[in-house]
Formats: C-alpha cells, sequence, structure tokens
C-alpha cells in the first residue's frame, strides 16, 4: 500500500493519540490565553498548515468571539518590517516545524511581546525551540509527500485549543467522538474509488464551499494540483458567485462540500443552480435532496455537526486525489518538482 | 470603444480626483484612528474589493506596524456570531457600497465598539450610512461590469491613508506622481494587444506575484475568470512552490508579476526555474535582466517603487483581460452569470 493511502486510514489513530496525549497540555495553553486577555490571535502557516489555519480563523472567530488574523511571513522575512503583537496571541502551524519564515515570524512576534504557540509534529523541531509552548500533533512521523494525518490534526488541535479556551464542554466532548466518525468515514473509499475513473481526463475543476469548509476545499484543491497535476481552484460560494462562476459551463466539472448547518440552505440552492447551468457536480454531503443535485454523489456516512465536519469531508477528497493520481499513472507519493520540507524563496 | 477599456483608460484622471479630493478628510481619519492607538485592524470587502483589501493588510502591516486581519463575513452574517472589535478599526471596502454582508460587518463592528471606516464609490450609498466615516473614490460611475478603475482608486485611497497614519511624508509625495506614473504605463496597451492572440485557445494558467503584488495577481486571475473564462489561478511565490508547481510543466503558461524592490530577487529566481521547466512565461517587469527570462516580455515603462506599483502592475492585465475576452468573440462588458452588484447567499 502507498503511503498516502495508509496514512489517509491512519488519522482514526492519529487523532486519537492528539485527543489523549495533549488535552492536559491545551488546557493549560488555554488557562495561559484567557489571563493574557488577548485583543486578537494571529496564525501563521503555509501550504496545507495555512489551510488548517484558514479553518483556524473561522473557529476562532465563532468560538471565541476573538479576531484572528492569519499572518502575511514575507511581512516580515522579506520585508523586515516589525508589527506591534502585544495586544496579541500569535500561534505557529507547521507539520515538520522546520518553515524557516514561520519560525521567524514566531521570533519577532515574541520579541515584540506576545505570547507564541506552536502547534507542529515533530518534538525537536525548531519551531518547538522557538514558541513558548507547544502543541505536538502525535500523528506520527508523515511519510506520503502530501499531508493527510498531519492536517487532520491540526484541525483538532486547534478544535481542541478553541474549545478550551471557550470553556465549551459540550464540544470538548463531541471532539471525542471524532476519531470513530473519521473511521466510519473512511467507507466513502469504494465509492470514491468507483466515479474515480471518469475524471482521468480533467484539466482543471473548481471545488466549492463555505464557511468552515472552507479551508476544507482549499485542502482538497492543494491535494488535486501536487498528486494528479489538476488545476483545482477552490472557491467560497460568496467568492465563486463574484466572478468566477463566468468561467464555469456545461460540463465542467465542480466539487461542491456540503455538509449540515447554516451553510447547509445557501449550498443547496448554489447546486442548485449548478444543476441548472448543466455542471458536472461532484457533492459530498449527508443530505439525501442535496445529493439528489449531483452528477456525482458522494454520501458522508457520519453526520457530526457543521464545526466538527471539516475533519471528515477532507476525506474524500484524500482518497480522490489519491485515486486520481494512480488513475493517471502518477504516484500519490512522488510528486514531480516537490520535497516534503519546502524552502520558502 | 468598449466600457472596459475606456475606464482602464480613465484611471489616472479617477486616481488625480482622489488625491486632491480625500487628502483633507482622511488625514482627518487618519488622526482618529491615532488618537484610538488600536490594537489591530480589520478590512471587509468581497470580490475586487477584497484584492484591494489583500493589499491593504501587506500595506497596514508593512507601513504601520499594526496586524491587519481580512474579515470573514459569514463569522456575522451567516453564523450570527459577534466578536469583540472593541480595540479594533474595521474598514469596509465596496465599490458600490450596497454588498450586505460587509455593510453588516460594519454595522456589528461599531456595536461592539470599533471604529469603522467605508471606502466606497458611492456617496449615497448603505454603507456609507452605516459607517462612522467614508473615504469617497471618486471615481465616476463604473459602467463596466469588470472593476478597473474603483480598484486602483481602492488602493490609492488605502495608500493615502496608511501613509497619513505613519505620517509618512515622502510616501504621500510619492502617491501625486502615481497618475502620470499610471497614464505612462498606459502605454503597454499596443504590446499587450500584440501578444494576446496567441492565448487565443489558453484554457487554464496560474499568475504569480507575491507580497504586495499578491493582490495584483489575485485580482488579475478575477479580471482572467470574469471577461474571458480562463481557470487562471493566483499564488504567491511561496504557495507555488509549496505544492501547485507540481501541475505545472512544458508549455503550461505563467504569468509573473516581477516589480523591482525586495520581492525583485526572489520572483527572479523563480522565473529561471520556470525557464529551466520550460514553462511559458509572460512577464511584467522594468527590469532588463528579468524580461530576458520570459517568453514574452511586458516591458513596464515606468518603476515608481514596489509599495505603489501594484497600481502600475494590474494595468497590463486589465488590458490583457480586455483584449482576450474580444478575441475570444466574447463581450468584457457582459460577462455570462454575472450582474455588477453581487448578492451573496
Amino acid at each position: 500500500m502507498g503511503k498516502m493511502i495508509s496514512e489517509i486510514k491512519e488519522q482514526p489513530a492519529a487523532l486519537e493519540r492528539l485527543l489523549k496525549g495533549e488535552r492536559r497540555n491545551i488546557a493549560g495553553i488555554a488557562d495561559r490565553i484567557r489571563k493574557l486577555d488577548p485583543a486578537f490571535l494571529s496564525l501563521a502557516a503555509r501550504g496545507s498548515s495555512d489551510n488548517a489555519a484558514t479553518f483556524g480563523k473561522y473557529l476562532i472567530e465563532c468560538e471565541n468571539g476573538l479576531t484572528c488574523s492569519l499572518a502575511a511571513p514575507s511581512v516580515h522575512t522579506v520585508y523586515k518590517k516589525k508589527i506591534d503583537m502585544r495586544r496579541g496571541v500569535v500561534i505557529g502551524v507547521s507539520q515538520s516545524g522546520e518553515g524557516d519564515d514561520i519560525n521567524e515570524t514566531l521570533r519577532l512576534a515574541r520579541a515584540s511581546g506576545a505570547y507564541t504557540i506552536g502547534i507542529t509534529n515533530t518534538p525537536g523541531s525548531a519551531m518547538a525551540a522557538v514558541a513558548d509552548d507547544v502543541i505536538l500533533l502525535r500523528a506520527g512521523v508523515e511519510k506520503g509527500l502530501a499531508a493527510t494525518k498531519t492536517y487532520t490534526c491540526q484541525l483538532m488541535a486547534m478544535m481542541m485549543l478553541s474549545a478550551s479556551l471557550a470553556g465549551d464542554r459540550a464540544l470538548l466532548a463531541a471532539l471525542d467522538g471524532v476519531p470513530d466518525a473519521v473511521n466510519e468515514t473512511l467507507a466513502v473509499e469504494s465509492r470514491v474509488r468507483e466515479i474515480t475513473e471518469r475524471y482521468r481526463y480533467m484539466e482543471r475543476c473548481v471545488i466549492i464551499g463555505r464557511g468552515f469548509n472552507y479551508a476544507t476545499v482549499k485542502e482538497a484543491a492543494l491535494k488535486l494540483m501536487e498528486t494528479s497535476y489538476v488545476v483545482a481552484q477552490p472557491f467560497s460560494t460568496a467568492d465563486f458567485m463574484h466572478g468566477p462562476i463566468a468561467m464555469t459551463g456545461a460540463g465542467f466539472p465542480a466539487f461542491v462540500c456540503a455538509p449540515s448547518g447554516r451553510m447547509a440552505a445557501p449550498i443547496r440552492k448554489l447546486c442548485g443552480e449548478l444543476r441548472d447551468k448543466q455542471l458536472e457536480t461532484v457533492i459530498a454531503s449527508s443530505n439525501p435532496a442535496t445529493l439528489k443535485l449531483a452528477s456525482k454523489a458522494i454520501r458522508m456516512p457520519v453526520d457530526c455537526g457543521e464545526l466538527v465536519s471539516p475533519i471528515l469531508y477532507i476525506v474524500p477528497f484524500q482518497f480522490f486525489a489519491n485515486f486520481l493520481s494512480v488513475a493517471r499513472g502518477l504516484d500519490p507519493d512522488n510528486p514531480r518538482f516537490l520535497k516534503k520540507v519546502t524552502k520558502t524563496l
């Protein structure tokens, strides 16, 4: 079995380890943040970790009522500017913990007086040394080039932190059910494998989601770009209607992430519009009415609520990217031009 | 002459009106911000205005040393959550001033205690009523569906505000030269027209820039998507190397925004890599060594420095989107499925 496909299937176990191993540490970090009463939080990341950070922004703003900014590392590393972060908390997110620009952002934030946290999978990494406190992902070494289990563990780490900070016992309890829910969701493998062949010659597509799942479609697009060389463009529903919809038309492939919750109704409405315009749609949802609008439906076996849904909804896209890569005669574990740790120019 | 092409050419006059008409108002707004000593700024926008806000984020962080967040309006409008913005300043950006979600974001920010500013082209708009203070773009009515002159005026309004807030007299003086510089830049029209035919059948491309010009490539991609139906994907250099480069290869079209300044060396290095990988590159730059690496070079006639460069570097892409649309038998003023004011689902 390939590395990517194995690691997709390791996700329930990895999430379980993270839940058990970091609960106490994260509760302590949440206490420290609460005492600081920060004016804002800031997340610094690149690649898949930046997609996880996109989720973190929505989560922190909705769950904690705090403004959350996504840092632009080049402000520090290229333009050499200092930002006053005294009244903020800065969280770096990196699988390897070796992204120079993210670590430099943390170092400068700490020097300016911010409390800094590193979320990483690598205990002895530079990030673990530079941040005030560290949350370890405990996903085990990620051997596949495409991040899978570290991405979902990053989502989980941010959920644990946000729920602890909000003192949201209901959410903390719900998180305990997530490893099993991901395990059940792995059953989409056969359906995804079945529909993949149809997209053997797809050269471009859009992937649409919104709110908490804007991160999911960004990450899904990145997986398709890096493993299958498809020009896959992620959009929030709102941005898609602001221009890009013009480039689509009959037969244009659109993948839609449609969980239950607040976004369900607007996303279903969009799916109806896409059908009226005769796009080819692949819809992941647990809602039968939404799935009926799809050219190809992926029925999600579990519905855990919208906030937790990004951990489940990336799974069919991880499988799809893996199988499409194989169907194209490529190797999802060895994409051209890429290395596991990217050095930013 | 079409509306879009006329409005591209109206930009020097529009920028001149904005510079003269809003200087005093913006100086007063900057004073109010300074007195508040905010912990962060937040920008709320959609579509082209959101691309201008992306520039605003880099500008405010680099020029003013303040953390700047890009608001996710759905936190308020869909998830119905409140964010504590007391210690922040929130700036809405909208050509029409009628984007319901942006106005709702401003309304809630003001209710939570933030000082709010609206940047709009429409004096009697809902945004002008909801914000504490208003900056008027004075671009004249924008008739083209694709935003052009209102986009560059939004960039200018943010530069004026940021320079006033920083008390940066050198930058304020430099801004006075921008309308003439844009006027000179309009001379790229003939070169852009000349190379456009070659891309008549281009179905997908990437557009790469970084830092202050990440906004430029986002806006360039949006213009191509809405007027010419090309799947155009914008990337910062850093993100591009983190995965998406895998989907390119010999002949794959990449457009590169390569102004002088801090990003010039890393962008030139990237251009060399793209040439080694035999991509088709269209490079906009004033640097002869960088232009030599291009399949098709667009020589920018003026070099105003990196901070101001986004106002100049969007111009060749505006022309390109217009001419490519025409070459494809489309009408850049009437893209399918779109209206001037988009209602967010």
